[in-house]
């Protein structure tokens, strides 16, 4: 990989110039007098940490908006009934579909949560973008399923030596009530022995939380502590029904929670989403989008004005969620909980970057970037995407990207049995 | 004005071409053999009613993003002390702005609620947006103000009767803790008997409507009510606060209400809009962003997501508030309430119409495509905007745009102080 070089970008609301060497950002001064292998005009561009998506089941982007308004038991079995019928061609362009669409609206890296994993991983190798791919345990408590599952993790595994760096294996376990003790403690301790992060849906619904406490005398947080599956490299999907004991162990063993706000809102889930509460007892926060069926999109951006929206809503406070701590939660937070030197437009770091245009009318007047970012563009301002060094997006174009529509759109249409 | 052909767009899941006379769609079928003036090719663009937003305060956008994170009333301090600076440059360009940042959303229309109403108009005439823009009534229980602002509305009430057609006035009294008796009377009955518009806020926050009980010994509804201002012409923002009786008298007297949930979320006012409530009484329903200051931008789209979000969410009911309601909620509940014949593509209606491009990760797969728009999309997917039979957009490019956003900025940043 050669160098690169941004030219009279717009960081922190001085005009400077960014080298990047290989992967990563060699350096940041003004008016840099170095020759690079390609050089980007920045003009009127204003760079970001690429956003990071740390919740959202890829494929999924096959049924966006194909079941709407649906009470969630037969949205649920409409959903399932599709994913019965995905294929491994499927799930690659539907994959495909959902990177192209995080690309498209400012997010460079995510944590995935599906099936398939070599075949997720293939689609976000060829397209460029940053991510961690799980292999997912969902045994239902059959003994035969959960022996099958420990073998093809360790055969995913294996081979997951020889993806590109930037694409990393993570374990995933559905959730405490799909899946039994002895994978939950096998998902988790095989995740710590090869340093890799852990994921799990954690209290979404209310009824899965009483369940939890009818079943196992324990809330799902104290559930997983039990096993002593919690950690830095822990990270719990919505967190949304939970006690202060819960908030308590939570941020005591630096676990990391995401939010899913428009996935909650639309699911009717929750949007009592505890903040401040679980900052504050040392949890690190992160934002997700959930599956484009659930929420009907992966857009990191959008998600984070309805969580600003929400907080200051629920909390009937005004100043609850300041902007600069959002951009935190969807870009450092998120690197911290990977383990990657990311989120941050600084020297050493990993090149993941975006570039905003501002030239609209949602960027006037130019006082508050971050909130006219935020609160007033929608993901269409994003023109540049930078990948471990390399630009997979310019001028709003990913290569390719025709092809994708077309396939993932034809293969949706089969398996939502639409003419 | 002449004749505009509209070539192969998609309307209702088919492919059809709409032929456009003077002002009004006069023609809708598929291959028309006719010529026209103008053809506009519609390939892979599908045809929708130009959005309608039902309250606002154009010039806000010059505060747009400016005083984030504040509570209340320091954020209301600091928005008033930056509206004591407008004057009539100012406010031409902060409207403009305003329009253009409509018309790159998908709005077409729109009823206005701010000062130096000619101005406004005057802008908006530019611009070739279709708009309500009302004279402001607002006396602080002053009678002398109360005196001067009778004169003024009745000088630009002659003034009027030289706008377009297009640009139409209406009366507003700001509300009823801020407005005598007697001006809210006879705001409202001048409305009456020109046949305009009348609107006002209504219960926007808790204290207001509990102050109006307290003082009245009456709801803002029903104080409403007593004054006899309600009925199909009246046009009421918020409308939050509202117990049972409430409800009943607004639906008896099909009065709208205009739900801005951005705002409401944003300023901490409320979200249990109660919808279905007020839908059932009889009451029509739009929707409005408020000023670019409480809720960041005029992306009416972009609003309609979050009240299907939030009314799922609040009411803890996933098949609440269905895209197809919304839909009319944005287009032809407005223009009943307007009495205008628009939001809605048909033979005869005013050709006020938007071509959305679908041709993005978004709007796979192409199943359903209101819940794609609504849901998935952002507001950059509006490519063409016509109003009142004129093209004022093509291609997400309006006229003069590069201009007014530097205008704007430029007296956005000396009023709000900033260097």
């Amino acid at each position: 990989m050669g160098s690169l070089l941004l030219k009279g970008v717009q960081l922190d609301n001085r005009t400077t110039d960014i080298l990047i060497e290989g992967n990563r950002i060699a350096r940041i001064a003004d008016n840099l007098d170095v020759s690079a292998g390609r050089v980007i005009d920045g003009t009127g561009k204003t760079v970001i940490p690429g956003l990071i998506n740390m919740h959202t089941h890829t494929a999924m982007t096959l049924m966006r908006s194909c079941y709407e308004d649906e009470p969630l038991k037969t949205w649920l079995d409409k959903v399932w009934a599709v994913e019965a019928r995905l294929d491994e061609e499927a799930i690659y362009w539907g994959a495909k579909l959902a990177f192209l669409e995080m690309l498209k609206t400012g997010t460079t890296c995510f944590l995935d949560m599906y099936w398939m994993t070599p075949v997720i991983a293939r689609a976000a190798a060829d397209m460029g973008i940053r991510g961690f791919i799980t292999y997912h345990f969902l045994d239902n408590f059959d003994h035969g399923k959960a022996e099958l599952q420990r073998r093809e993790c360790e055969e995913v595994y294996a081979q997951s030596r020889d993806w590109p760096d930037r694409i990393q294996l993570a374990i995933a376990v559905h959730a405490d009530y799909t899946t039994s003790e002895a994978t939950m403690l096998r998902a988790g301790l095989f995740a710590r022995e090869h340093g890799m992060v852990f994921t799990a849906h954690l209290a979404e619904t209310l009824s899965e939380t009483q369940e939890d406490i009818f079943k196992t005398g324990l809330t799902p947080a104290r559930h997983f502590n039990r096993l002593g599956l919690l950690g830095p490299r822990t990270v719990f999907a919505h967190g949304l029904w939970l006690d202060d004991h819960d908030i308590d162990i939570l941020g005591r063993n630096r676990v990391t929670v995401v939010h899913n706000i428009n996935s909650n809102l639309k699911l009717a889930s929750g949007y009592r989403f505890k903040y401040n509460e679980l900052r504050d007892a040392g949890a690190n926060i992160c934002i997700g989008t959930d599956g484009a069926a659930s929420s009907n999109n992966l857009d990191i951006r959008e998600s984070m004005k309805t969580m600003a929206l929400m907080q200051k809503a629920w909390r009937e406070d005004p100043s609850a969620m300041p902007l600069d701590e959002l951009m935190d939660v969807a870009t450092v937070n998120a690197a911290r909980a990977l383990g990657i030197d990311a989120g941050r437009v600084a020297e050493g770091a990993l090149a993941d970057l975006v570039l905003v245009d501002t030239q609209s009318p949602a960027f006037i007047p130019r006082i508050n970037f971050i909130g006219n970012l935020i609160l007033s563009a929608n993901s269409s301002c994003f023109d540049t995407a930078i990948v471990d060094g390399r630009v997979v997006m310019e001028g709003r174009k990913v290569p390719g990207e025709e092809e994708i529509l077309e396939r993932a759109d034809a293969i949706a249409r089969e398996i939502n049995k639409v003419s």
